[in-house]
Formats: C-alpha cells, structure tokens, sequence
C-alpha cells in the first residue's frame, strides 16, 4: 500500500507522464473502481506489466496522479493511525503540518479546486474516499468507516475551506493549537460517538 | 436590509444588467468593504440615485450581484432567526430547504464554485460574512458573531460539499432529519459552547 520512494522511480520520463496523464484522464472518466490498469495501460500505449513497475499498485497509481506533493497515505499511516482516543487531534495536526507548509499549500490548493469542478464528485466518492480515508479509518479502529469518515471529511473540508481558501478570520489567523482545540472534540464524535 | 420585490423592479432592463455587471466586478475586484454605490454607478455609467432606486442599499445590491434565486436573508429572517436553543437545527432546516430544491440547487452550486475560485475569497469574507452571516448570528443573539459564525460556516460549508457537490454517501443519501440530528450539536456548540 505505501507509496514507492521517488528514488526508485526509474525508467523513460516520457512513458511515465503518459501513464500519468492516461491515468488521469480514466479516473476523471470512469472513477476509481471503474478503471483498471489494463486500460490506463491500453490508453497509455504501454504494457499493464510496465505500469505496475513504474507505479505499484492501483492505489498508489492513483494517489500518484493527484500530484500531490506529499502521499496523504504516508502521512497518514505515520501521524495519524494509533488509538481512537485523541485520534481527532492526531487528525488535525497532520493535516495542518501538511497545509500550513508552504511549499506544500499550493498542491493541495489545486486539489481542491478540482474537487469541486464538474466531474471532481468522482474523483473524492471513488478515489479519495476508498483509497485514503476509509483505509485511514479502519487502521485507526473506527466502527463503520464507510458512515462515519465522510463526515469527518464533511468538517475537515469545511476548515480547509474557512482557513486556507476563502481565508477568513478567526480560522486563517488561528495558530494550531487554536484550530485543534475548536474540532477535536467534533471529529472525535465523528469518529466514536454516538450515530443518528 | 430586505430586498425589493420582483414586482416592484421597473425600469430599463440593459440599464439593470449593467449596474448589475459593474458590481459584481467591483465587489470582485475591490470586496465589499472597498466597494461604494458612488464607484459603481461610475463604471456603468449611470447616476448613484438609479442604484439605489433599482437595488435599494449596498447591502441589497451585494446579494442581487450573487445572482441566487432567493435572498438568503430573507430565508433567513424568516425560518432561522429565534432564540438560540435550537438555532442548530433551524439553520440547518432552512439551509437543507433551500438546497434540496432541484429548482434552486443549480444557482448555489454555481455559486460554491465561484467561492473556490481564485479571487473567491473576496467573495466570502468581505461579502457574504458581513451581508448575510454576521447580521444572522447578531439576529439570533450569538456572542461574538464574527468569531463564532465562521465556525458554523465551517461545518455548513463541509455538509454542503459533501452532500451536494461531491454527492458522497451517507451524507448525500440521507434524509433531512437525519442530517440535522448528526450536525445540529456541533452547530450548537460553535453558536452557543465555549471558545478555545
């Protein structure tokens, strides 16, 4: 499931920024679950073998196409999985590490903007959601993931908005802590609390 | 601070559209704060007494400039404005009404768009907060509005993006009630709980 080191990404950069624009091209087209890497592969001209060789597993292809500058799955997997107590906290203070670097805002910015283009539905319902946040869920314990992630989501996509996109007081002058303080204690119903 | 009625809006229709076409690029460019009907009128060419008598105050031409086809304020007076025991759920009935009418969802969701956009944040922070969000945490007796409304903006934003932009399961399947009993306490919190 982890991300292959970028120093092991060998071979003709030509075919893997095929691979990569034929990859995203068929998950904007049919979603995560729709597409296979036989026909990413078929898109890209190249053999499936050579895309597994360049790019690991479905996930990790797909994950590699967001061009994010961080794999969220890594991040994840070393910030945030551990008990479910404090786990709302452990949540916050990754994403805001992530977002608050500078190098880094400007990907994730994008990703945003896609997210809520027309045809972004597909690329959060059937790639993001199955691929990042239900596996972080369930390595983190949570009862019903399926149920109870998305709307963790549904908060932390609304502080993305308020402190990075729309940039509005008090959230985008808040230090961290501030910002833990304040959602902790939601997500941490989100993710054990009672469900309607 | 309500807007005219449909009916009463006489007068040349190009006259309209370009007051209409200067403010929504003078609200874009300079925000709300820097914006004056004088500087409007200006650069469409007609005297600041025809704006006034088209759109009424600065306040009402801001929200005619969104193009939404219904005032959020008056949604809001109407359905939302009451003591704070229970404000949770009446905002989250109000916003839920709007949003699920097929006839309505079109506008706000060209309208989410707009926000995410570059220049987007203008939009937000020195529009929609000061026009609709301030004016309704003070109608509804919230203690500092301007900390507190943008924390259930958070949340409401997420419910919105969730629900009807990337139409993401359960969120997006549920019923109405069952959204206002899984959001409606932390709405509660951010209007009425303790501050960090």
């Amino acid at each position: 499931m982890t991300a292959q080191p970028r120093g092991r990404r060998r071979g003709n950069p030509d075919t893997r920024a095929a691979i990569l624009a034929a990859a995203r091209e068929r998950f904007a087209a049919s979603g995560f679950g729709g597409t296979t890497i036989r026909s990413i592969a078929g898109a890209a001209g190249v053999d499936p073998a050579l895309v597994h060789h360049y790019f690991g597993s479905k996930d990790d292809l797909f994950v590699a196409a967001l061009e994010l500058p961080v794999d969220p799955r890594a991040v994840m997997a070393q910030q945030v999985v551990g008990p479910l107590e404090g786990a709302g906290e452990r949540l916050l203070r990754a994403l805001l590490g992530v977002w608050d670097d500078p190098q880094v805002q400007p990907a994730l910015l994008a990703m945003v903007r896609r997210l809520v283009e027309p045809g972004g539905d597909a690329l959060f319902r059937e790639g993001f959601l199955p691929v990042v946040l239900l596996p972080l869920g369930q390595a983190m314990g949570v009862e019903r993931p399926e149920r109870r992630m998305p709307l963790v989501a549904s908060q932390v996509i609304g502080v993305i908005l308020l402190r990075y996109v729309v940039r509005a007081a008090p959230l985008a002058d808040w230090d961290a802590d501030l910002v833990v303080a304040t959602y902790a204690p939601v997500l941490d119903g989100f993710l054990a609390g009672p469900l309607p």
